[in-house]
């Protein structure tokens, strides 16, 4: 299974020749006198940073304590990342063209003060803003990222519920198992979910929500997902936990939801609808609940608008967007839905991004095995850099609860969210 | 003191002359045939409703047993409602045009039935959207609401604390008291104000929730409001209280609020910025909070863009726009500022209203002789048409909490403000 999934599909393979520079020996020749002018240059930027700059001639460099060393291993390396480092960093180091010494995460940590200091200013107003990916589309960008072996994702999500979305540490010391457990009791509180009462989901990941709700609160779930591999293995999963007769995994598009439930709930699917689909997706919502039914989107999302960097968006998750708030409005809006409560839980993630990091390295060699070295290194950068977007705030989660906009059946107060239910 | 405050600032009376149409006997004439049939396509259209309507021949006419009666006294009435409800029923009611016979409550919550079914659709955009009333202008209509008489609203305010915002209902079988003294431990609880931080208010009232914090949480406060009559209230109530020492009242614009603050307070000063001034009050928030600070906004809001009610903005609240949450973003996008909480507590606010009204009620020949019954009457229709307004999902309560986009010093999770800290 060492295959290299980093290669979306419909981008030419030429576009990306990683390793091929790598190993023209000319661009390892000896740095020149302007290749030092720059790296000083470089440095001078990097000033009071904890990352130390080198070239190819210093192979055997160590990080001093509490620092970390970002080597560039050739000349074209190093001047892609000069020229646009949001961009080419994430190939480049999954080639092995430039090398980290030390934590990956203090890198990341660091390149976010940098580009923040140093790139142009994102555009407030961008192409994805009006991104609205068809269900053909959406069918390839979720195989793209999903379908790339469940045996990949069990290596470091949560062993009990695989959730691969934010997780609620309800308190901090939780491992991310009791993490993901208290994260989906939360959701479930803010919904009030009461035992026969039937939910939609929209994207259900692994199936791991569904069974919980099931289980623990009751309910009847009927749960959409385009990824096949998921939704085979929800069915099997329902199967062995004797949940079948509780729990539906439709494999279909949730623009094909159709029928009437109590509550519909989406956790980490927004980001993969498209800023342009919100509308349908909010009069589906609206249509499903009811007059007096809730429901609850989790999401990630920004503060302002902002495109994905572009590496994230070419080789982890093509035609993903983080909406702002404001874009969100569009799911509210239009269909005549009240929002009752917006929670930003951004810290969470990233404490759940370190714990994922943690487990990632931990079976770092079993996923060299399924893949190669470049898959390791772009999931590595991917997992660190999603990590310090939610500590620099560049990332927020946003849970939205929200019911009809006349409904009146509604809780007075949120303190039941709050109210241990041991 | 029986003067006539309906009139607002820079409006000619001409344009409103009630009661002159009344005292012409042409138009309390015998309802001919067409007035007749009129009545009998508008009953139809009341149909299913709790409300008989009648016109002036049947002055003796009583509702029966939950129902309410809504007499036309003239024929300009008559027409007058036909033609366009939620502009002249105000001012026709007030003027003694219009009777209501039973439950005024029943009424209203009829009439936002048949304005739902036959009013024409609201633009989605409006005027209202593009409102920035200057310093000036900010001023004078500040002064038209407030500046009527603290002994008015002492009248049916809370007794505790004089809050003219929308109560917090922790327990539901609370007083207005309790209510109002729970809403501010829930503001406070949400921004954590510990003793010794400085809190900078915008829009603060007779200055209860100032002296408030001061009392209970041991900060410094500095609080802002262009009401005259608010601030000299304000400032002999700290005095009485002691509590000088701890909070200003200074009587300027919020756009003057300078310094720096470990926290932004405003509890409903919003409705009366105007959109068009929401990106300015964000960066001044953003500023006085500096980096590591933290704010909440609390306004009455709309889940949808729509113009104030004609008649409460012409004589109840000139200037006055609830935003909705999309349109209030303004506040925080452009500033750099982070939303962590939004709740939403409009049917609090209906039950606050509700209160209100009933004292109102309760101590309206007091209201009778500070004013006149025309007064009387149009504050009436204002109080029980905003509780509705809440019940019907009209208008919603948001409580915003934020802070900069990059602070990491923000809470964990809200259980804080779910723990009794009595």
């Amino acid at each position: 299974m060492n295959r290299n999934r980093l290669e979306p599909l419909g981008v030419p393979h030429a576009e990306y020749d990683f390793g091929a520079a790598y190993a023209r020996g000319a661009e390892r020749s000896e740095p020149t006198v302007f290749d030092r002018w720059l790296l000083e240059q470089f440095r001078k930027r990097l000033a009071g940073s904890r990352v130390k700059a080198l070239l190819w001639d210093e192979p055997d460099a160590k990080p001093a304590e509490g620092q970390a060393i970002v080597q560039f291993c050739d000349r074209g390396a190093f001047w892609q990342v000069l020229l646009n480092p949001a961009l080419h960093f994430g190939d480049l180091y999954s080639a092995g063209r430039i090398e980290i010494g030390g934590d990956v995460l203090t890198v990341v940590d660091e390149a976010y003060r940098y580009l923040a200091k140093y790139e142009a200013q994102s555009r407030w107003l961008n192409k994805s803003r009006l991104t609205a990916p068809s269900v053909s589309e959406s069918r390839r960008n979720i195989h793209h990222h999903y379908d790339i072996g469940n045996e990949f994702y069990r290596l470091w999500l949560d062993r009990e519920a695989l959730q691969y979305t934010c997780a609620y540490y309800a308190e901090p010391d939780m491992t991310i198992e009791q993490a993901q457990q208290a994260k989906m009791h939360h959701v479930c509180r803010k919904l009030r979910l009461a035992p026969g009462e039937r939910v939609a989901e929209a994207g259900g990941g692994w199936g791991g929500f569904a069974l919980f709700m099931a289980k623990n609160y009751g309910v009847k779930v009927r749960s959409f997902n385009i990824s096949h591999e998921q939704i085979v293995y929800s069915r099997e999963w329902a199967q062995r936990e004797n949940l079948a007769h509780l729990v539906e995994f439709v494999e279909d598009d949730f623009r094909n939801l159709d029928g009437s439930y109590d509550a519909f709930v989406s956790i980490g699917m927004l980001e993969h609808v498209g800023a342009g689909n919100y509308e349908e997706l909010g009069d589906l919502m609206r249509r499903v609940i009811g007059r007096e039914g809730r429901g609850l989107v989790h999401s990630i999302g920004r503060d302002r608008p902002e495109p994905l960097n572009a590496w994230i968006a070419k080789r982890i998750f093509p035609g993903a967007y983080p909406p702002t708030l404001r874009e969100m409005m569009d799911l509210f809006e239009h269909s005549r839905l009240s929002i009752l409560d917006v929670e930003n839980i951004r810290l969470h993630y990233a404490q759940t991004l370190h714990a994922w990091l943690d487990r990632y390295e931990q079976n770092v060699d079993a996923v060299r095995a399924m893949f190669d070295e470049a898959f390791v290194r772009a999931w590595r950068l991917y997992l660190a850099g999603s990590l310090m977007a939610f500590v620099h705030g560049k990332l927020q989660l946003f849970q939205v609860l929200f019911a009809p906009s006349a409904a009146n059946n509604v809780p007075q107060t949120r303190a039941h969210v709050y109210t241990r239910v041991e």
